[in-house]
């Protein structure tokens, strides 16, 4: 008998990877591996310096360490991908698609030489299509290889119900399907405050707008950045399916899985709710959709499959 | 009998500033108002509700709100500020100095008319002089007006200790006066690990190097990431250091006070131990120096005056 | 400006409040003061230091301290009430509320003249009659005098329908209203897993079998003991409403509430869902009840009035 | 990949058991099975299931169960020992030791048995000889069979300096060897306050005053109790033990260690500052000792040997 901690790889050093490596390490769930490309090596050794010289005083004790060599991300239990590039002026959405999809199949070629038992956490945008190319490229099983959007998005819808009622965030839920952005199928009827329905506490048109920031939420942060994206929540829910995972909690958290089947949809990447525990995804739950659930859903689905026609 | 949130003012809205906010928003310190100038209210706005999307995962209740209008902050609680511009090339030392003088008497006297009854904490460079000049604008008691570089030095150095001995940070004690980098003054025969000296567990040449890369800690850390400085260390020292005031809990940690007498000094702010509860500074504690430490503070006493002198 | 820790006072030092006193501390949530019967005054200290000396292995800075003297409460924020005896064999009800209505007078009598701007949550039993004889003996204003019952009752079920559905008990949900026990009315159509509703993954025999066990959740802990009660589960309960109301967190949570004409009752303190914040009770959150919801709570009523009623 | 939470056994069901399964669980260290004698297998279920029904509201997800079946801690990761008779009236010494020694070796065989490979604390009294006991039946390796004591005397060490300085707990630190009570060795020359050696903090007279009252302690506590022992500072010291162990973190922490020839001991366990880490106890320290120092440490060996000599 002999305990490790749990070995954590985070590729991209960008703010979403930082935060998130800085919000692992925070909670102890395991020594942090950051990496970015040889370019950014030395940045990337410099953010991750600078987070362990935090931990005497936030008192932590997990490693952080930065660097451009997959050697060191050997054996590795988990991996969350936040690499990829942003869209740029003038760049068609196909080559943004294109250009992240062969960042992703560098990644998951190196991920499967060095941490092939690891369980992979994709944030990479479009999250669907760089989902399926991370799950296609490595040959991992399906439970192994999962997606985030669900969980920010229902964070960002969860933050404006709270708002919107004066109330803790701890007692707002909210449920959502598909894709993100204009994608997104949200379900209301399964939202909550304090457990009542929050159609029966906020007038109809209240929730359709907060519904619809939700959707914008990516944006609204973009434009008031000017220069750059959201990074906070986004690396809190990636470190919240961490936790799940790594301490095999069983949570039911929206997660884009691969389905085979599961509510109609067979060989893509969807966003579904599922069971995260020990094993990954351990299960796709199916529920009940009203026809114009169903339908948004299939819509979402099809501009997955658009993307995904993307990818050469 | 009605209880509020403590209310905390992060001044520069930087990545020293918004971690600072987030750390604060995530141990649930109090509500956090993060205030710059016009030019940046989106992007703060942008960060402060990025953070505030997190807090239904993290599972924390504060507020964090992004503004550029001070009157915002009325009656904070706390005010911590990171605000002040970096040396840019071709910039002298003494343009720097008074440039940041001049951001924080503007600031000095927007804190003095919206939060009179604040205490401050500054972070902002060099912040020797610059708590000077906030201590002189504001005309705040000294207690309540106080400096870090402390914290963050002995952070630095007991993360290189606790790798050196590959022990927990939790048990690397570190002791250090005077200014930041080349002024510091280690008291090494006060640091421990395990409270054991470290001199009984260190080779003397290696600790030496271990104190010389404390010196350097600042410049390692921005020579790795090449564009920009340390923030979250710098930012979770700041933090310690609110947490110990918020909830007066008599820490014995290193500040920038004010000193009358103590040490032999007046009319300066300088890095001394003290203890840090509800009031500020409750006490500068006094030791016995050797004649080489007494030497050394002296010299960093100076430089801190050097800096002064250049203030208009 | 001077930050001073919250003052809790914590009134019987049995197990649930000691327990409850530990969890206070643990969170530092302000500095406790154990508080029980002169003949008890030694194991209340004794207690109270046993606390105090894991506090520097658990890294909390709270004070703990046990008295017999009321003075040493002076001025406490919130004052939690678990003192009181419980059922002896050859003991009437009657009896049982009296004796306990006879200590909850004097310890009303006691807060109003040491901590006369306190909030007050009270547990001892029977909770409704006790809450109702201290907002009574005290005058305290009703948002200030308030029993925890339906925290312990939502939080049983929700580990029971955790444990049924193997899932983790934070995505679990629970709503009850009214009483204690056989006068629970659980509201099933309100309580989720993951934000579906329980009616649909929980077959019907299984969920009413979880909802009696509920209602029977003290006694199945008296009947395992042989000789005692539950307090591990009622003492996190107390916690979370301290903290709700410590923090001003707003929560949505039941608690025994006087009703001036909420839900059709008048004069009465009852298990309703509540805003729970910095003043206390902020709202009595009125829901649409069906029928035979509405007919369980007039029982449960009428329960709490027939134990009023031996009040002399 | 697939993974699994900790188990950890909790041996002896008493209030020490009892507490130091809650904060284990409320730390979501791992699993936890408690385990007590087939005479004490309700109770033992009950407080379980009392703990559980916290998880919802205290936010954790570890499972707490109750047993009397050594079957059912197969595999556990950690196994802690409290089991063990407290000295009752007219029981001498001797009878005391070798009816605990005989549990001890019941629980070491069951150990042996159904966790061979785990990591095993020990607390039973008199820890020195139950721990060799423990060691010398189960022929586990000595790295895997820690027994505690100094943990809890440096808390109560560190607590009384606190209260003397009014300072926080967080920033004094103790340092001791030896046994347990009147046999430990305080090295009050390795203890600070902010770093700060506390002979220069404390009057002399003082000092040994609160050296004294930690010696005393235990009988301090049974003292005020009146019915019983310390068992809140007892448990968190061995949470901190385990949290050292589970995690990996290296901690320097006094342990109850089998000696070979360190400090001029063989075939003894003797308190002794420690690595604690992953592989249990992974170095044992030694420090250069007074000729006091190191009498008092060789009349703390004498009096281990004593109560071993009664080892039938």
């Amino acid at each position: 008998m002999a305990f490790q901690r749990k070995k954590i790889a985070v590729i991209g050093s960008g703010f979403t990877g930082a935060t998130t490596a800085f919000i692992l390490a925070q909670k102890e769930l395991g020594d942090v591996v950051l990496v970015d490309i040889p370019q950014l090596e030395n940045p990337t050794k410099g953010k991750a310096l600078d987070m362990m010289e935090s931990s005497p005083v936030l008192g932590f004790d997990s490693s952080i360490t930065g660097t451009a060599d997959y050697a060191e991300i050997k054996d590795a239990d988990l991996v969350i991908i936040t690499a990829g590039i942003a869209r740029k002026p003038g760049m068609s959405r196909d080559d943004l698609v294109n250009t992240n999809a062969g960042i992703m199949r560098s990644v998951a070629e190196q991920v499967k030489t060095h941490a092939p038992n690891s369980i992979v956490l994709v944030l990479s945008n479009p999250v669907d299509a760089m989902t399926y190319t991370f799950f296609k490229t490595s040959g991992f099983p399906k439970e192994r290889v999962i997606g985030q959007s669900g969980v920010l998005d229902t964070a960002r819808f969860r933050t404006f119900v709270a708002m919107e009622l004066n109330v803790s965030v701890e007692d707002v839920t909210g449920f959502v399907l598909g894709g993100h952005g204009d994608d997104m199928v949200p379900l209301v009827r399964y939202s909550y405050a304090g457990g009542i329905p929050l159609e029966t506490l906020i007038p109809k048109d209240r929730l359709d707008a907060i519904v619809e920031r939700t959707r914008k939420g990516g944006g609204e942060i973009v434009n008031l950045l000017g220069n750059g994206s959201a990074y906070y929540a986004p690396a809190a829910s990636l470190v919240q399916m961490a936790e799940a995972i790594l301490k095999d909690k069983k949570r039911i958290l929206p997660s884009i899985a691969y389905l085979e089947g599961e509510y109609g949809y067979n060989d893509i990447y969807l966003g579904v709710p599922t069971l995260l525990g020990g094993k990954g995804i351990e299960k796709v739950i199916e529920l009940e959709l009203t026809a114009e659930e169903k339908a948004a859903l299939d819509k979402s689905a099809d501009s997955v499959r658009n993307v995904m026609k993307v990818l050469q």
